[in-house]
């Protein structure tokens, strides 16, 4: 039994050779992914319907690490929420650049919903009417995914030049040398968000 | 005097080459750029010294329509700071897939140093430590950019499928045909960012 040269095509070759072509260049285009799996163009779509659909394998992939409670979660409604916060910081941290890709496309993959689903119903227990419940979600992808681009920020993000101020450069002194300063920003923002949101 | 064929090689034609790349593929390489520009690549390093300082100058575009305060700004630090990161998402919304390419690199352009500054001497006055304005600082930056990732986003940026639970459902119909739903979104998530910040 010969093994082929090559490994057959499979949504999941796809998707893996996608999500190579958007960390190592910022974004991917049909043709490109055919060259890069040495396949043509037409027998991508023998596995998937477009490029939507791939940017929606994308999405399940960034979102693959993100632990969710029950649908019914117990306990303070801020703490239910911080949890899911942070696996979902963490699980995208993994893909920088994919995010300005995903967030360009409607959300249309079962695990992100299930994520929006668990945060809006934990948010109308607490009180937060529909409207409300929609910014906050919103306010929260936005933290979320900014927070996930400063995971992969340099260790310094900030030069330390002439032009920075004495209160600038005393605050980034705080975060010279130290290996958590992102995580520890993280929590420090996600206490204020919460504290924000709780004292609506 | 004949007109040159092509316009002269410029620090700003390098720049609009590059931000058009990043506009159209999410990333740019020096080859890329040279072949765009129909240049040779050693021509590019006659004008720039290399991708690092590209990316500090598609910051500063990127920067271009924040509008600052005085370096000794008046009135509540609420206030403030709210008018800076208005005008800095409003900047940055114009360039979503720019935003991972510089988060990825330390910020070092005079535009935006100064808009930190003003940030850092605000919240000092505040009475938020360094250590606190840093962590503030970083918070404000995330939710400002995924904020303006969020103005990239479709319409709906949610598909309203069937595993869409009926509070999520309640809540995302609060947005459809909503034309200002991320400037409300934005309005109401930086009210809720002040607050956690003034209540720590």
């Amino acid at each position: 039994m010969g093994r082929p040269p090559t490994p057959l095509l499979s949504t999941d070759r796809i998707t893996a050779a996608a999500m190579q072509l958007v960390d190592a260049t910022g974004g991917f285009t049909m043709p490109e992914l055919a060259r890069t799996l040495q396949v043509s163009p037409s027998s991508l779509y023998n596995h998937v319907t477009g490029r939507d659909q791939i940017v929606e394998l994308l999405r399940e992939r960034a979102m693959s690490e993100v632990e969710l409670p029950d649908e019914q979660p117990e306990g303070p409604w801020t703490d239910v929420v911080a949890e899911v916060l942070r696996s979902y910081r963490r699980s995208y941290a993994r893909y920088p650049r994919l995010i300005p890709l995903l967030t360009a496309y409607p959300v249309n993959s079962s695990h992100a919903i299930r994520m929006y689903n668990v945060l809006a119903v934990t948010l109308r227990r607490a009180g937060f009417d529909a409207a409300d419940t929609l910014r906050a979600i919103t306010l929260m992808d936005c933290f979320v995914l900014g927070a996930a681009l400063d995971v992969a920020a340099p260790d310094e993000p900030w030069h330390s030049g002439e032009e920075v101020g004495p209160e600038f450069a005393d605050a980034l002194a705080t975060g010279v040398g130290k290996a958590d300063r992102a995580d520890d920003a993280f929590e420090y923002g996600l206490a204020a968000l919460l504290r924000g949101l709780s004292a609506d």
